[in-house]
């Protein structure tokens, strides 16, 4: 049984996932989820990454906007709207029973972890989909204009704001949740998949501990690239990439990514580059990763675990 | 200025409200409403007597039921209730925006009085509405079988258990609410609403110094009576008076406001009661006290604000 761990933020990594967990027995997937973009909107604890993962694989999300879920309506947002609260994070009907739902098990003091398996085994999410940590951590993004959260960032400006640096309030003193660095240890395969470096991997990487675990491990390491012809299809990593020194293109991932990759999987927009990446050590392959259907998330998935097969019998690179 | 208080319950306060409002400048109108039922759940403030008078007097209650809000639907609690979560007490979409502003502001530090008057303001009632106190008090009711939470009691077992006796948990430790007291001690009037005498004005009467101030005031206080033909239009009052071994007909009433009354209004049903209050010294109207409708609810008003004139020029009986 070869045991495959992704770690993963939340658009990019539900619809890799989707294509995953089709090719995958559940029990051989372990999933890592960024929560550092999780907020408290109205007294109620919205862990943003976590709930699309669910959402998809549940066959819940809107496939729309990815996020979300499908037909829900808005109705306690107008009428918190209409008490003067700022609504500028939407929240479903039906998608505040989820974040009602844990907020009250975290007052009662259940941890994030035991939260999540509850909502995954009420949603018959049969995938391991847990939390980077149960304690809180913060994404910050420095901008001109000062310090914003990354929610009041992304959502509220609309990713408007130059970002100067990114910091992880809370990282130091957190740890991984339980069994993350036991499952990194134990994993024969370690996909990353392609959401934002900064705001969805960055902060599962700089948990204290994970990124050590993942230098030591004899698992290959996979990343999907977020990019496609230089751009994300959606969210502002290709802008961050820039504004932190980073080139737009997969040597910046890998750049941003040092020491940890085997092998990458690129646009086919992206193939320019390839020779560099070959020349520099790594796996990689060249295919469409735009995944806007179930069909291409189970090619993009498979190739990654196609890949991973040919590297499983190389000593690590980890480039 | 006549300064005129009421003090009420939910919805047979409610109803009496509608009236009294349409009768008296919002300014001449101190209302004092009961918070011993609130509760918790899925980690919410809910305070079902404020919300009741405020939709009421907003005109966006549920008229068929009397609660709630018209029209609501109820997507989250079926979400809940798909989480496993125990939703026999159902919030609306739009209700749910109330308890999430209420909850919110409270963990801010802010005071229920104040949040209250904000639920107000944003909701168009210029009546000024006040919960009885910031404190937590909850009624208890104890049955056969044990103790029960109000709500427990009423919504979830639908009053099925006999009553034994009713407590508040916290009263003694609690304060009426900023200016309770002085609004009481102010008024040249006091109508008690035809709410539940143990559950709705019991909690109310039974905070440190509210009793003290009731008998205290030189103001006529005049009851309108929750009976109709010794039966209660809704909600348990009457199997409540018996169980507690009172008469389920005006003098029971009477019993248990012993001391305070002035005036009492009756229904035309419970007229055979009227000659023994009359001759305890009470004055006694007798009308259809039924309010089913807004001009229904003015009638009874009108009658109460009637009586009041006739007792204001004479000494106060308090029987």
């Amino acid at each position: 049984m070869i045991k495959t761990l992704l770690l993963a933020g939340g658009v990019g990594g539900a619809r890799f996932l989707r294509g995953l967990s089709a090719a995958l027995p559940p029990d051989q997937l372990d999933v890592i989820v960024n929560t550092a973009d999780d907020d408290t909107f109205h007294g109620l604890h919205v862990s943003p990454d976590v709930d699309t993962l669910l959402y998809t694989l549940a066959g819940k999300v809107d496939r729309t906007q990815g996020w979300g879920l499908r037909g829900d309506r808005f109705d306690t947002m107008d009428a918190l709207a209409a008490f003067g609260e700022d609504v500028w994070f939407r929240l479903g009907n039906q998608d505040l029973a989820t974040h009602l739902f844990r907020t009250a098990a975290l007052q009662r003091g259940e941890s994030l972890t035991e939260v999540t398996r509850r909502q995954r085994e009420a949603l018959g999410v049969s995938v391991r989909i847990r939390p980077m940590s149960d304690d809180r951590v913060r994404t910050i993004i420095h901008t001109p204009k000062g310090k914003l959260a990354f929610q009041e960032y992304l959502v509220r400006d609309r990713a408007r704001s130059d970002v100067l640096k990114i910091t992880y309030a809370g990282i130091r003193a957190a740890k991984p949740a339980p069994g993350i660095l036991e499952t990194i240890a134990r994993a024969d395969l370690i996909l990353i998949a392609p959401s934002n470096p900064f705001v969805s991997i960055g902060p599962i990487l700089a948990l204290p501990g994970v990124r050590g675990a993942m230098r030591k491990t004899r698992a290959p390491i996979i990343a999907v690239s977020p990019l496609i012809g230089g751009r994300t299809v959606k969210g502002p990593a290709d802008r961050m990439m820039r504004g932190l020194g980073f080139a737009a293109n997969p040597s910046g991932l890998v750049s941003i990514y040092k020491g940890l990759l085997d092998g990458l999987l690129l646009d086919q927009k992206d193939q320019q580059h390839q020779r560099g990446l070959l020349a520099d050590g790594l796996a990689v392959a060249c295919l469409p990763i735009l995944m806007n259907t179930a069909a291409k998330s189970r090619h993009v998935a498979k190739a990654a675990l196609s890949m991973a097969a040919a590297l499983r019998s190389q000593p690590r690179k980890a480039v």
